[in-house]
């Protein structure tokens, strides 16, 4: 029998600037009963990391633009975050009905620049997206490796939206020991015919799976997952973001 | 321990116009050596439902208009096909390169108007989706609890692309027995703070975690998700459409 299971890290204790991640994690895997095994695939999400890596940002600390404030002023919206999220931005792909859609430096398309203002420390903070999820992903592997021995696969994910469809969901922002993709072209389906379109992004579906036990009240920041057979590969989530010129809604 | 287990369903037939998917579905199951539980869910594949509902269209029978001539030589597709696609469809998103997007009739926005001519019976025919399927999943739902007595929650689903990121996911076409979102709006987080802007599209989660073990060369049409707690609601996916006001990228 083919299965996968999801399972809920407990126990991670709130996360601060300059903390072990790994060690954390591996703490709270412990204590939710679980052992890693050779294979498993971490799921990380994106707020604890950027907490870890330093990635609060004091409001207060934040002057806004001209820009900034005729935004905030149209959308009811603190300036000093509009500021900090136009920081962020390469690109504004759409602003309309309080809504900002950019491409941020690192080519991600999503609201806000992916500038979190809710769970921080305090009131007047917000947290930025990683610098570098694949980075993050491949530190926090590696210190996993480091305290039990085992080959694993890290994701980091984060929650964003979608053009068409309502609704938020996990996607994966980063990721270390294994392909965010399955590229089935080539292959051929039950009937013996060849499959031109399908590349499949396991990394976001592996991301939205995570996503069901990371229910924003729950304090669960990581999801254990294992069963899923992956091929190791020194992968990329930027492979995620499709290229300007394959674009149709930029 | 808060965990859920994905299992593929194995051993379901080849599947025809007229097939009890229902009796299929749980004679799988009991091959594949799962036993149903109350608060379940099933999660079909969009191609057997459309097949067992008579959806594939012979395209010998159909005549390409002018319109679908036009599109077919320009980018090198089979004009019926075309036409099959243009007749699913209610308004063209995006024609470029290549690529068709278009919202159907019945109000989803994806490629081709989620027209397959992949794993169908013979090279010359094609597969439509369900005509309604949150009706498909009422009725796969339906059988299941006349068959085993439970109440199961069951979704149909399909693989589609989007905007911005590379690849496919699998995401939820109909719904029966639970609500498609989870609405967290009005609940606080960690730090005591309203959240206001998160509901989580826990369907297509669901879909795109049961995706991974969807793999379209191995024959497994359905997975059973076990340990995701749900509330009985009699919803339908069609909230899972973002409405055209609300849609910035028409």
């Amino acid at each position: 029998m083919r299965s996968i299971t999801l399972s809920a890290i407990e126990g991670i204790p709130p996360v601060n600037q300059g903390d072990d991640l790994a060690r954390l994690i591996a703490g709270g895997i412990e204590k939710t009963g679980l052992r890693l095994q050779a294979g498993d695939i971490v799921v990380v999400c994106q707020k604890v990391v950027s907490k870890a890596e330093g990635r609060v940002v004091d409001l207060k600390t934040i002057a806004p633009s001209e820009f900034a404030n005729i935004l905030a002023k149209r959308w009811e919206k603190d300036p000093r975050a509009v500021e900090l999220v136009l920081r962020q931005t390469n690109r504004i792909v759409r602003n309309d009905r309080g809504v900002i859609i950019v491409e941020t430096g690192q080519g991600w398309v999503c609201a806000n620049a992916g500038v979190d203002e809710s769970n921080t420390l305090t009131d007047d903070s917000a947290i930025l997206l990683p610098e570098d999820p694949d980075a993050s992903a491949a530190r926090i592997r590696a210190g996993l490796k480091n305290l039990c021995g085992l080959e694993l696969a890290v994701l980091v994910t984060d929650t964003f939206g979608r053009p068409w469809r309502d609704g938020l969901t996990e996607i994966c922002l980063g990721i270390a020991g294994m392909n965010p993709i399955l590229d089935l072209r080539g292959t051929t389906d039950l009937g013996g015919r060849e499959l031109h379109h399908t590349v499949v992004a396991i990394a976001d579906e592996l991301a939205a799976a995570a996503g069901l036990l990371m229910e924003k009240a729950a304090a669960v920041p990581a999801v254990l997952v294992r069963g899923y057979g992956y091929q190791p590969f020194d992968g990329s989530a930027k492979v995620l973001i499709r290229p300007a010129e394959a674009d149709l809604f930029r």
